[in-house]
């Protein structure tokens, strides 16, 4: 630890007390990668500091600021895939915000919520059920993460709101220079429409925050579902691996004219695999496991080749009507089977599928299993995310360069969720799953993704969301006119943050005083 | 004209060529704000460029920054009732984009279009049909404006891809130092998910080039839908001013489940009657129209005290159910009335009345009858268009608020549309209208909106969007921590546009420069 370090330390603990500053070591391991082998230390912190209040993130940001020491902010730091809690430069010191957990608001006759950085989607989801609300949360697979943090990476959920990422509105940020900003009509004071207009008067800033380290989000409004009358799980079932094309054709035309309202998932038979098996069940020999095998393993387990998973929301009458609707389009691919069970909204905490759950907002941890799939004590993922148009042309030719790649280079099996964020594109889910104890296969699946950033770049794809390990490789590929969007960024960043404290390398962004040594790609 | 226009100009027309760049007092005279009184030259240019490509937008950037000139730039230039085409700075070059009238893509497959800023909505549905395309666009009351500068103004549509006004995806950008942007997936060189995804990889600035003068946007991807098997066309008719509440509540939450999934509006008795009729028919007195009369109007027209335009749009059998769900729940309000008339695709075009086309997506003039509603040969209107919580009681009290001080201090009428853009709240347009030519009358009618400017947000209203007469007087009003906001945009203004050359005071942000003499509101 540097001495300047050192000195902000005093400071940090001088504002929130020198119990909630860590720099154990024991202490600090918890904010590591928890995918990383634990021989790798490229991303360690010195400290973490745990405030409490807006005022203290601003006593903070003024020390770090003073002794220009970096910090990397999260909510409470899963980010499980993508690199965890752990931040992009070596001893920078981590704000976590995990002591920032209270639900500020619930309006049951606006249909939303206030929440600070810390609470997850637990919370929310039990304060919602707490104070007897008829309202549905958009919720993603694993209900552990912070629902602004998750937010701020963009990160996907699965009921109708989850369509473009559009439930945030309105927002508190503290700037890197310890001011306080309120977007949207909160601009305004005691404006009562903050949370349920999505802009202002004049520019926009909500989206400039998320994906990047231009301010830290303090608090932040997000739109609750009212519950329908019913929800009906709905599931696709196809059992030929190019069925998945005439599939995704079929889902963007009902997504399109709005049959199907929400995000649902494609499967690949693996990845359902890793969920309910381990992989020795199926394959003891070396590398991936052949076409042969995934055949069975889709006919013993009922999985198929693809399965989709989906669901219907509205009044009964028209959910029938939808049902109707799906089937008969979806079942001309030979061999395809789609059905679904209606449930009513005191139905849906005690629905026993866990997908099923999630899609009725019902957070869980149950989808966390996969990561076990290559046996060992610890199983890691990374996630390698591109985005394609919602067209099967473009989901067989993403699967068939993505499954090469990973068989081929990784010797890893390719697992795959494809995530039509809204009608006209998908977020190809890549899971590159390993044994976290086994340092030649992770340093493989480490490699292997960087090799996939650039050869999808090559092709059109982008990813939705990068990895700390390949952030700066990811954000290298969005080269349009000689890189504008970076030094765009970089002009921003100069600006609001002169003395670069806040997360610098978030997402390839960095700060002046380190361009010169960081830029470039890992 | 000073000499550094002068000079400028020479520039501007080697970029450009001489015949498009105007200066004459005729040519300069239809880029007023077409209701200014004749003799009111607060906001009048001292040149027009009209640049036909890219490079030549990025030329006259760079000829501006050398010589410190201010472009006050837009689409096609009507932005009636907010200023029209007028420059917020007196003498400033207008940058009129009307040459870049190309629409560049139409994608039926993915249900997307993208087109350069001269493109009027009537251009954009007419090569719509040209194509022979099953798809629906969004469109305002008037179709004779730009679709790229009336969604950068956060102007309403009223399909169901007008709430929130979210139809917009990526864009082309020139910034103020003459550098090409693309935001989105576009920052990736040939990544054909630019039109479909609404993020890029880092933060997503496309909402900071809206209501701004931080660059000039070039093209934009804008998402049509598909058309449905059925649009039903749906009206409410009330008879008393009060029942505007109930109303109001009960579209909320059929907004909110989702049953009525567009933008509608409540027009007042007396802004509808301006459509069909002249004032002098109802009422000569002085002072304005008396609620016996306005009565007599709502009963004499069959347009009650409100009436509320919406529609249903999807397949038959679910627009059936939909009309039955929201007939119920609307008629409770005594003497109430719900009816609908449905219409197949190839019908649309052929719909009678004005409103029902626009909400079919045929764009039209018919709708701007109303400001001849004073007589006199010209008639005019400013927006005074505050956001509030879509709730009968903030309805009522907005109502009472803006009657009043309309009626009290202008001695005008009160016209009104409330409009939701989304299930949580809606913009109360308020059409203020009055003869061009009656100076008295004008000056009143402007002096009222800043009034109203004042009242309102100190009862928690903001505006949506500000006419150039008190932009900074709105703007001022969103002073969350001593100006935060402003602060904010300004830092952001002075990192891009050093020169300020871009639509200086655009929505109340300045440029350094002129900061000092500027702010403070007029």
């Amino acid at each position: 630890m540097t001495s300047v370090v050192s000195s902000a330390l005093d400071g940090f603990a001088a504002a929130v007390g020198a119990d909630h500053v860590l720099t154990d070591e024991a202490s600090l391991r918890e904010f590591r990668d928890p995918f990383a082998h634990e021989s790798w230390d490229d991303y360690t912190a010195s400290a973490v500091v745990l405030p409490e209040t807006v005022e203290e993130i601003q006593a903070i940001v003024r020390i770090a600021n003073e002794h220009k020491v970096p910090l990397w902010t999260h909510g409470t730091g899963r980010n499980n895939g993508y690199g965890g809690p752990a931040p992009r430069v070596r001893g920078s010191v981590i704000l976590s915000l995990r002591r920032m957990n209270r639900v500020l608001e619930i309006n049951e006759e606006l249909g939303y919520a206030v929440v600070e950085p810390g609470v997850r989607w637990f919370d929310l989801y039990e304060a919602i059920q707490a104070g007897g609300h008829e309202l549905m949360l958009s919720v993603p697979d694993l209900g552990w993460g912070s629902v602004v943090g998750n937010t701020l990476d963009h990160g996907i959920t699965y009921l109708p709101y989850g369509q473009d990422m559009a439930a945030q509105c309105g927002m508190e940020v503290v700037l890197p220079n310890g001011e306080l900003l309120r977007t949207g009509m909160g601009a305004m004071p005691g404006n009562p429409s903050w949370h349920l207009y999505k802009r202002g008067l004049g520019p926009t800033p909500d989206q400039l925050f998320m994906q990047s380290n231009f301010g830290i989000v303090t608090k932040m409004g997000i739109w609750l579902m009212p519950n329908p009358e019913c929800y009906m799980p709905l599931w696709l079932r196809v059992w030929h691996d190019d069925d998945l094309g005439p599939a995704v054709d079929t889902l963007r035309r009902l997504m399109l004219d709005r049959t199907i309202d929400h995000v649902p998932q494609f499967l690949s038979t693996i990845l359902l695999a890793s969920v309910m098996t381990k992989r020795e069940l199926w394959h003891q020999g070396e590398g991936p496991i052949p076409d042969a095998t995934i055949d069975r393993m889709g006919r013993e387990l009922e999985i198929g080749r693809w399965m989709m998973r989906s669901g219907l929301y509205g009044d009964e009458s028209v959910v029938d009507l939808r049902f109707e609707k799906v089937k008969e389009p979806f079942e001309r691919i030979p061999g395809a089977e789609v059905w679904g069970t209606k449930y009513a909204p005191d139905q849906f905490p005690h629905i026993e599928n866990a997908i099923e759950r999630v899609q009725a907002g019902v957070p869980s941890l149950d989808l966390n299993e996969m990561t076990g799939w290559y046996g060992g004590e610890q199983g890691g993922h990374i996630g390698f995310s591109p985005v394609a148009p919602l067209v099967g042309r473009d989901a067989l030719a993403l699967r068939d360069l993505l499954r090469g790649m990973i068989e081929q280079q990784a010797g890893l099996d390719y697992m795959a969720a494809l995530i039509p964020t809204n009608a006209r594109s998908f977020v190809h889910v890549t899971l590159v799953i390993f044994d976290v104890q086994n340092e030649a296969q992770a340093r493989g699946a480490y490699d292997t993704c960087k090799l996939l950033v650039r050869e999808a770049a090559k092709q059109g794809y982008g990813e939705y969301r990068a990895h700390l390990d390949f952030m700066d490789l990811a954000a290298e590929q969005y080269s349009f006119n000689d890189h504008a969007f970076r030094r765009f960024n970089e002009t921003i960043k100069d600006a609001l943050d002169p003395n670069g404290i806040l997360s610098p390398g978030k997402q390839g962004i960095w700060p002046k005083r380190m361009r010169e040594s960081a830029n470039g790609g890992s």
